[in-house]
């Protein structure tokens, strides 16, 4: 299954994508959260759908897409996972995978606006591979780990490089402004992608190419990732595990390349989807 | 007022705390989290608990303390916020706040027993002054800081010296291990404290005294650790924001000294009370 969340921001309701359109699934009965991927949500909807689907109201046409999954309890990112983005910024392989943590405040729509932070120079893209965990994974084997998965979705990682870089110690600061993270369309669960580790994954920025990688060039795939994560903390359903991003990020050029009011930016994965955002100036 | 959490873990229900003892203010009808903190909560429940607190039960004896805030949606840290931990550590003087973030399933009660991680040989201690956010923020300045605070709480931030320096990158792999954020006893709203920047912190190893210092010594107090925050990201109420350590960590000692199965960790801060946790092995 395709799993959307459309309406207003902080109002969204439930969805499925088909062949045949968005459609309304509200009548389920559960938003798409911890509590849902928890207690078998997949399954159960695709039971619900099996037998209601085709009195679902389809989804008005041009209505905004939220993020397809209801706020979780954390965004887990990986720093420096394609040693193509690694040699661009002048960054060594990683003998392990590098952890940071994106505010969850940060997530909107796959087609929102993205917001220019106030006193920011260097906002930059990075399209990725997430991940959205199924079960609680704690101390998880990476023969096991693609059990406690539930599917995966396209993510802008947008990065103010100052702010991640040259403000002191830690990344999180160039990760969490608000706008930061717009996911989606859909999350396509598991079944729906036969090899997530071999993904074309793409980003445009006025229509000019400037990513185009694949997930087999991940330095550490996502069982690697899901079973690593897992030996230094908890993950619960719901939550999010941003994978990295090719090269091809503004930071990498020469000069360097950042966003400004008015850009337009799309990305895309094999399976999932696309988006677009348009870059405006904090108000 | 003084707000706890007590029942057992995920069945933890409000309570208060005055002088004549524990109530159970579960009658109010509303948990300590977002919802409650965003609506005005503290004053509602100070009107509700003027016209009913002679009613509300005692808190049974003995009762588990659980975290005295549901979970938040993000807990901020503040690395190296005092002069001597920054020496300790042989680590400069921060030009600004060094920002990390701390995984919100490491959240425990006060009380509850430290969890040595598997793989784990150098766990550590952080006595520390927590703040609780009370309004969402953004882009606040310092000189109205205290406004978006609901009160503070004491906070053990633990961590795994090895999984922060040791395994690249980050600091957050050594910071988000279950259990590693006793938060507790109670938060104290804003109210109770007459300078929040000015509270002796201490704690203690098997008797010990290892940690023994004064938030007077801050290199960044709170108004200007929420406002600086609120440039890079919206904090959300219920949030925390954990401020730094004073000298005294095992990190810092020579030769260096961690946690072992059967330590008694004990902390306190002047007006939030103490805690007490056992380090037991991961089973």
């Amino acid at each position: 299954m395709k799993l959307i969340r459309f309406g207003l921001p902080g109002e969204e309701k439930p969805g499925v994508v088909t062949e045949a359109g968005m459609f309304d699934v509200s009548a389920f009965g559960e938003d798409y959260g911890e509590r849902f991927f928890e207690t078998d949500g997949i399954n159960r909807l695709q039971a619900w759908w099996n037998a209601n689907g085709a009195n679902c109201p389809r989804v008005a046409e041009g209505a905004r897409l939220g993020a397809p999954i209801q706020r979780p309890s954390k965004i887990i990112c990986i720093g420096l996972n394609y040693a193509d983005h690694a040699k661009e910024t002048n960054a060594p392989i990683p003998a392990e995978p590098i952890v940071f943590f994106k505010s969850t405040t940060a997530l909107v729509g796959p087609n929102d606006d993205l917001v220019i932070p106030r006193n920011s120079v260097k906002t930059d893209w990075e399209v990725e591979l997430a991940v959205i965990i199924g079960k609680k994974a704690s101390y998880v084997e990476e023969k096991d780990a693609l059990d406690y998965v539930a599917g995966y979705c396209l993510h802008n990682d947008y990065s103010e490089r100052a702010f991640q870089i040259e403000r002191g110690g830690q990344w999180v600061k160039g990760k969490s402004c608000d706008t930061f993270a717009p996911l989606g369309p859909w999350v396509a669960t598991k079944d729906e992608i036969a090899d997530v580790n071999n993904l074309r994954l793409w980003l445009t920025v006025n229509g000019k190419t400037m990513q185009d990688g694949n997930t087999s060039n991940f330095i550490f795939n996502v069982p690697f990732v899901v079973a690593y994560l897992s030996q230094f903390m908890t993950l619960l359903p719901g939550d999010v595990i941003s994978t990295g991003t090719p090269a091809g990020v503004g930071l990498g050029m020469n000069p360097q390349v950042y966003l400004k009011a008015g850009d337009v930016i799309e990305l895309g994965i094999d399976g999932l989807g696309t988006s677009k955002q348009k870059a405006v100036a904090y108000k």
